[in-house]
């Protein structure tokens, strides 16, 4: 598969991460209407970004290998399943997309009266006093790096050729809803750096100023599962040479 | 398989698509009983619509393909998966079943002492006053085109014969989920025609006359998405030659 | 495999069904915590009732087809897909296993203090002023029959030999999932006559005298639509002949 | 695969379910933000723990067998499908990864203003004062015991080598969700001993009392379901030859 096309569904899945997560958590958690509790609260934000990944992951699984990450991206390098060279290029696309995505969630979003962007959050993610619990920079900083490590050992599993074919889609695409299930009060829950930086630049101010934390903190968790995975389950050596999305 | 067979299973699932999507809705959404927040809500919703199609995917796919969604047939035709002779046939038998499968929702949800069909909007989509967050009718144009844009995209990625094969209707059944998680605040989410249609003849009035933006915005976003796929993921040319339901 | 395995099968598929269905609605459905919202609600309750079926199919689809439902049984049958002989045999144990479900769910309910087993209603189904919402017993007979018929035919959909493999006990779990979704407020949902007489049993006074309605009309759904499927599926005559549970 | 790769992968396995089950309880189940209803409640409580064994079974099945749980690895010994001498050293990865996971969900924790962990409960298991809906120690003794025994059920059903393969951690991480669904009033849900030890040696005094119950009563349901099974599915003799893990 050429590049251009496998950067091209990077960017689309990011697109479409960014709008139907983050779109979850700024159109739909907090819906209040004539009766209480209609909203889709948490739980919804946390099935809809999980959703994202699971729905791409079967779209253009065959295509790109349906990253949408940067850390994702990092962490398949790191264990042998990802060429050095193409990772600028599919970081790029993939902050492209999100940016793209949440220009696209603006739009809908200022067709509600009274929305005012920058008030809402508009699903940014944040520490201190812009965690939704206050959760210290520590706290925001160790859950993010052991939440992506997490997300980057399931990934490296479940597409590791001995797991059970056709199913890595499902395992990584609820691993992240259960991400965010435990996550959100802590950091709104980045655990990807494009997600984090698409709708930062909308907001701006203190929200760009805490993104350094959510593309560390993510990548830290990535390189060392990317690290760990292969000394527990054996495929380095041989396997390695034959990278995943070959 | 004869298109006769065809069309009544169409005309099934989109029976079933009305009756378990709406039907959750109407019956179910809001429901206030001796305790709060026993109600469904919009996470109910959005998980019933999904499995509307998750269910009858698996039942029919191997009869009609399970479209049950005239944009869907429209964008398949587009991406030359679905032969142009029986679009219109496709569509009459889908907007049937939608029908009928609000007379049948009307006639248990009227069982309930002081059910007003009308007043309860009968899960009819809107724009304006009548969109669930009063969002404008730019909003809600753009966020159903876009919205069934990338329902088809992951419905020609799933279905591709690339990607693993039987996982198809998990795919798109959760997409719809997905996509009502984000949208139903801004529309009551309808990607669908027929499924618009079946309560707007129910509900009469501004239901029937916000119609056309149900029918032309959906299949605006699924002709695109139908242009767009083949030239991400290479599949036109003689693979287009094969259609999906021969 | 022997029939008295398959009975054993049946009975304590049956027994899990109404334990952990009937039990997170009796459990957990209204859990009153120090927050507001802890408790499950119908959505919980729907997602249990489709998880034992689900789970149960994968295992014990093997053995006894997992049908853990009398009026699954009847519809089997009238498709040509379940010998008659094995009919009765075949209820007798779903309704033991419910029933001992339900007393086992009485066992562990009545470890909390101040539980009143008659006054919770103890998951029962029921119509007009037994029904959730009151709805009269036209409505509550008529969504009854319905969806049980859908369930019926998305099981002889999602079982049939050109449907994908492996992926029938998520479709009709998910099925069941659905069908509570739609059907609570309205009947409490039954679509199976062995989980509407256990807890019946046990409440006693009316939950009896509406039994009735819980073993008819889930009986004429599974019928219409053992009739009904092969029709659009071509899937009788020499297909028939080989009985899926052979 | 040596032992000690498949020990290490048992330890991150039980670490990734307590930092996920219990830390979705501890961090977002009673989130109390602007709006009432954001936390995620029982419900995502359950899907968390689901989501846990769901992912870590398709990262890590092919390695270990993904126990992560004493209960799981000695009713597996008894039914013929693991070997006696490994059950000590699972059982002990299992703890430390229990207690390891404890304590980084500790560390999160305590980055939010005012958190109390002894007060908060931290997750941990209980019955009488100590139950969630103070249920006594007979119907808690009873509903761990029983809820383990059906979990090893579907466990070495859903891994039978008749079942559709592929399919297990679906059925297996669904069937803890459906087990949360029904049982965290009762005893918060254990059904895993090494679970339950991780967060009471954190809370100490009475959590630490009671843990004797959430290591007796799961393991009887999981011994009692490890001869059941055998029984029911005809796969004694020849077929526990074969190791399910080798």
């Amino acid at each position: 598969m050429q590049l251009s096309k496998r950067l091209a569904a990077e960017l689309f899945g990011t697109f479409w991460l960014v709008l139907g997560g983050c779109g979850s958590a700024v159109l739909a958690a907090n819906f209040a209407g004539p009766v209480h509790g209609l909203g889709i609260g948490f739980v919804g934000v946390s099935l809809a970004f999980g959703l994202t990944v699971l729905t791409m992951a079967f779209a253009i699984g065959h295509i790109s290998g349906c990253h949408l990450n940067p850390a994702v991206s990092v962490g398949l390098t790191v264990a042998g399943r990802f060429p050095a060279r193409d990772l600028l290029p599919y970081i790029v696309a993939q902050v492209a997309g999100a940016v793209l995505g949440a220009a696209v969630l603006a739009l809908i979003a200022s067709g509600k009266p009274g929305f005012d962007l920058v008030a809402s959050g508009f699903a940014s993610n944040g520490y201190g006093d812009r965690s939704p619990g206050h959760y210290s920079l520590v706290a925001a900083f160790a859950c993010e790096a052991v939440m992506t490590g997490f997300f980057l050992f399931v990934i490296l599993g479940a597409t590791d050729k001995r797991a059970p074919a056709g199913f890595a889609p499902i395992a990584i695409g609820l691993c992240l809803t259960l991400i965010h299930l435990v996550s959100i009060p802590v950091t709104n829950t980045s655990v990807n750096p494009a997600r984090s930086t698409g709708p930062a630049l909308f907001v701006g101010g203190a929200a760009v100023d805490q993104l350094w934390l959510f593309w560390i903190a993510p990548i830290i968790g990535a390189v060392v599962a990317g690290l760990v995975y292969p000394l527990i389950a054996e495929s380095r050596g041989g396997n390695a040479q034959k990278l995943a999305l070959d």
